[in-house]
């Protein structure tokens, strides 16, 4: 059975998006980001750069024992193991991968920035505010232009691209957006929503989240001991 | 012929470092991205995402042409058109590609912010330019954890994660670390510097670089311009 250390942010949901449309056994590990768990060694060892989700398969390649760590490397590993998700045809891999890169270059760090400086941070800095939602909306725009061509960001087909993608634009309230501005985004959005693998992969530790805006994990999650630990 | 699309920066380095480390010809078309040249119709159409680099290989899959963007696509592309530097080896693959997303999702976005806080924000705002930092700080304590124990950060063997990151660390000064702080990093880093293919691959567009901090570049490449043109 895979073992998933995990918390239920966006690149959390990913991989248990991921793991329930594929059909794989797994179970889950709650690693509280906000209380500091990713910083244990049992952890560490896992995912050197602190983040969740990570995974272990005790049946991995030629049977041997993997881990892995970075949401879109676990997405390439699940879809590589299933065979599911991610065109075998090598024109159709490559869009998708290209869709894939887009999200863990662009949507999630840059929509992460956007959380951090309007809701996170304890000081309210205009220009950051600014920046990021700015870059949010352009990131809209970037995807619903594809989506008035394709009917799935990767192309035709429902893939990886739109797993690692949709879990970010729920928040589009934090991020200063109004979906209903992108109607070809929306509509993707919507259809994404009521697939019943996407419901049951965002049941998943839905009950653990607490706020991430008290002292203590501000401190964890934006304070010294980020560069100190080492 | 492989059309590169590209400019001076760690995401076109990371891809002129490829086509040179594979022996692929190429030919470079400049985009410059502080005059605006990424907004262009030709440009969107093979980049909708407005960013360099993109290709088009004439001789894609099946031998039909093909456009892509994002630089870790790229990279994978290439990898996999050329068999070279992206092992055959499934685990070892996987191993890889853990460390290319750690550049894409981590590495590349935030070294990318600490630029713009530490650089070119017109602005000099304390908290963003100390988170930036210090992620920089934790990013290279990372790397550096991992090379006390792997050759290169894939693993044994020279690879694409090494391609993707080594350009992103020569700016060290611009984000306030001190790269001697960090002596596998070091070590690695000055080795990688070395190979001839590198070298090529830094030479490419060099002449073309101009400052990105007058007003008309801030203006086209933070302003109002990215979220306006759609």
């Amino acid at each position: 059975m895979i073992e998933v250390y995990s918390w239920p942010t966006p690149n959390g949901h990913k991989v248990h998006i991921m793991l329930e449309e594929c059909g794989l056994a797994y179970r889950v590990h709650p690693v509280d980001i906000g209380a500091g768990d990713q910083f244990t060694p049992a952890f560490l060892a896992i995912s050197p750069n602190n983040k969740i989700p990570a995974i272990t398969d005790p049946d991995g390649p030629d049977g041997r024992p993997l881990s892995m760590f970075e949401s879109g490397a676990i997405l390439l590993y699940l879809a590589g193991k299933t065979g599911k998700l991610l065109p075998a045809d090598v024109a159709a891999k490559y869009e998708v991968l290209q869709w894939l890169m887009f999200q863990m270059g662009g949507v999630g760090p840059m929509l992460g920035q956007a959380h951090h400086f309007r809701i996170y941070a304890r000081e309210k800095l205009p220009y950051a505010i600014e920046r990021y939602t700015n870059e949010a909306k352009r990131l809209y725009a970037v995807i619903n232009k594809r989506l008035a061509h394709t009917t799935y960001l990767g192309g035709t087909d429902y893939s990886i691209a739109d797993i690692a993608v949709f879990p970010w634009l729920r928040s589009w309230k934090n991020q200063g957006v109004e979906m209903s501005d992108y109607p070809h985004l929306r509509g993707w959005f919507d259809e994404i929503a009521k697939r019943p693998a996407v419901q049951r992969g965002l049941e998943v530790l839905a009950g653990a989240r607490k706020p991430l805006t008290d002292d203590k994990a501000r401190e964890v999650l934006f304070g010294r001991r980020q560069v100190e630990q080492r």
